[in-house]
Parts: structure tokens; sequence; C-alpha cells
């Protein structure tokens, strides 16, 4: 097992199954010499807390700082399909943190820190320190209350 | 002729004209080593259906989707006019697909799926498929209906 | 003092004290080779106009291109904190720019100017032409009225 995987043993997280994507024209992940880029990950389907509609008014913000944990989980799921071993993240590089917001709503940094402080719990200081934008959105696929693209640097 | 242009002339598609921006300060595309940036690109002007509005309460679902399908063509027109061949795309790395939402409209990922498959089909499968979001956005430029931007892969 | 702030001062421009990050996991920009990425910068707080609110409704069109403006010089604070001197960037590459948006806004492009033309007069037409999107929030944090995020070349 990696380096990555025992750590999240260790904090007591599991990956889920990677998304299956219902369309040959995307994939979760694109390598391009020491970047990837990711698509746009929700929490996963069998996610434990209610999954759907806008934060604040549907979704509280605990459950959708743990949506964007899960969706974070997911994101490397979709790695380590793409890459084979999460020891070979060189560094997260960058998020752009999506919620579907509710009128008034003006905390989507406290949100999306649910996935910022995972990747940085999980790869430490150095290589776990990212840029991020978090923001507001009106309306996400299938009501999903968040969806979150990472960029990484691989090791090559 | 280009490869990639005869393959759109065998899909009877056509390139628009690029599109001319009113400032100097911007342009369709910046090639950096490897890696070309697009800004976001809408519909062409003299596309033909109803492109005015919010999906789905101005613009139905089907008509998105074509929408979405010609701002593929003019991002492409924009790529030609900076890197003068399209064969020079090695691949499709990432859409971000922005749809200007009614309350409650989550289907943008069909909506985007207009571009996402013409590229795919036009590029095949090693090059064409792609990472991507597809999320809804509450205003957009002009009240266009869509606005995508795209990451690619160029040979150098 | 470098070329770049010799320039600011000509523009009778200072930039602003770098943001803080309140949370370790979260920084203003990264670094990974030619390529540097920022967070969502906002107005500095304590820029001189209402910065609070939709544009149009809370904040005039002019009001937002000036905190667009600022918005810009914050990006560069951060982006001299990290690599020491604003002369290593090569280019400014793109712009993602995000208007805090009342219904039916629509006019996001005239606003991300503020910010675009900074770039452009700052670094001239070789160094300061970029690729945008400028596009409608439904909420952004703290009610800001905008936020941008940048991708710069740099200088290696």
């Amino acid at each position: 097992m990696s380096d990555v995987e025992n750590r999240l043993s260790e904090m007591k997280l599991t990956l889920p199954p990677p998304f299956v994507y219902p369309n040959p024209s995307r994939t979760g992940c694109i390598q391009v010499g020491q970047f990837l880029y990711t698509s746009g990950h929700h929490p996963p389907a069998n996610f434990g807390v209610a999954v759907k509609g806008k934060v604040v008014a549907d979704v509280s913000l605990e459950e959708a700082r743990k949506a964007a944990k899960a969706s974070a989980l997911n994101i490397l799921a979709s790695v380590k399909q793409k890459i084979g071993n999460l020891d070979h993240i060189h560094r997260v590089i960058k998020l752009l943190g999506m919620v579907n917001s509710s009128p008034g709503f003006d905390s989507q940094p406290e949100v999306i820190d649910g996935a910022s402080d995972l990747f940085y719990e999980l790869f430490g200081p150095e290589r776990g320190q990212h840029a991020r934008s978090a923001i507001g959105l009106a309306e996400l696929p299938r009501s999903t209350p968040l969806e979150i693209e990472a960029i990484f640097e691989i090791r090559t």
C-alpha cells in the first residue's frame, strides 16, 4: 500500500470506487507532463448525509463541509485510477470549489475547507498547501451541493 | 487543408470567423509551451437559434446543446487563428462549461455534451477525451446562454 | 525597485499588503515550473469604495471596475510575496473574473476590464495581453462584489 493510502487509513478514511463517466468524451483526469487536471467532482452517490440542494437552505454548512471532504476523496479515487499510485502526487497546486449557494449564503470558504484541510493533513505543509477559489454557484448538475476540481503536480 | 479541418468538412461543419476582441488587453488564446489556454467562448453572434437568456426558461436544452457545439467551433476558430493549423492540437485537456441557468435547472452536463461530443468525435478517443466541469451560472455576459473555456495540449 | 514597480509608481498605484490566509492549507499562489497559479483574490479590505454586495444592485459598474483594479493589485501583492520580484513575471496568461451579479446584470466584461486593462497597461502588449473569462456568480465569500484568479508565466 502506498504511503498516502497508509496515511488515509490512519485518518480512518477510505477511497470510494472511482466515478464511472456515462459518456466516453469525458474522464476524471488528464495528465500532461507534470500537470494533472481533474474534472469537477461531487460527493459520491452513496455518501451518508443529505446531498441534494443548496447550501445553506437545504444542506447545512457542517454537512456541506463533510460533502467537500467526500468530494476530495472522490478526486483522489479518480487520480489513483489514472496514475496508479497516489505517492506520485508531488503536490496539490490548486482547487476550484463551487458551492450550490442559496441566496445570501457567503461562507463558501468554510465549506471548501472540508477538502482543503483534508489535502493539507494528508500531504503535509510542503505538498498540501495550495491556491484556491471558493465560489457560489446558482445551480449545479443533479442539484449536488458542491463540485470541486483540482490541479496536481505529478512526479514524472 | 488540415486533417482536422477535413474531418470537420466530413462532419458537415464549418468554422465561424474568429471572434474579434473589442479590447487589446484580451485575446482568444495564449500558448505557453505545450499548453494553450482559451478565453471563455460563446456561440457566434450569427448562430441560428435563439441565443439569449437562461437555460431552460428562455433556451431549450436542445437549443443549448447546439449552442455548446457552436461555441466549440468558435473555440477552434480562435485556436486556428493563433496556431495556424488545427493538426497541431495534440489533445483536448479540459473544458469548463458554464451554463446560464434558470432556477432549478440542473442538467448542465447534457448541455455541455454538445461541445464535448464534438471534440471527441473530431479528435477521436485518444486525443478527444477530456476532463470537464459543467456548472450553472447566475448570469453571463450579454445574456449568452453559455460560455466554454478550454485547455489544449499543442505539439511543440 | 523593480521595473514593474517603477511602472506602478508612474501609474500612481501602490501594492496593498499581501492577504494573510486564515488557514495554513491555503496560500495566495503556487508556482510549478514556469506556471504560477493564484487563488481567487478580492479587493483589499481597506479599499475605498463600497465593497459589499452585488453588481449592479449594491455596487455600481464604475465602483466594481475600480474593485477589479484593486483586486489585480492584490494579486500582484501575493505574487511579489511569492516570487520576490514582479519583473520575473514573463506574461499574464489568463484571468477568471467572477462578478457577484444581481439578476439581469450582464456586463461582467466591463467590470473585469478594470483588472485586464491594468495588467495590459502595466506589462505592455506583448506581456500583458491575456485570455479571460468574465462570468456572473450567484454568491461570493463575505459578499465581496468580485473575485479574480490569474495564471502567470514566470521566467525560470
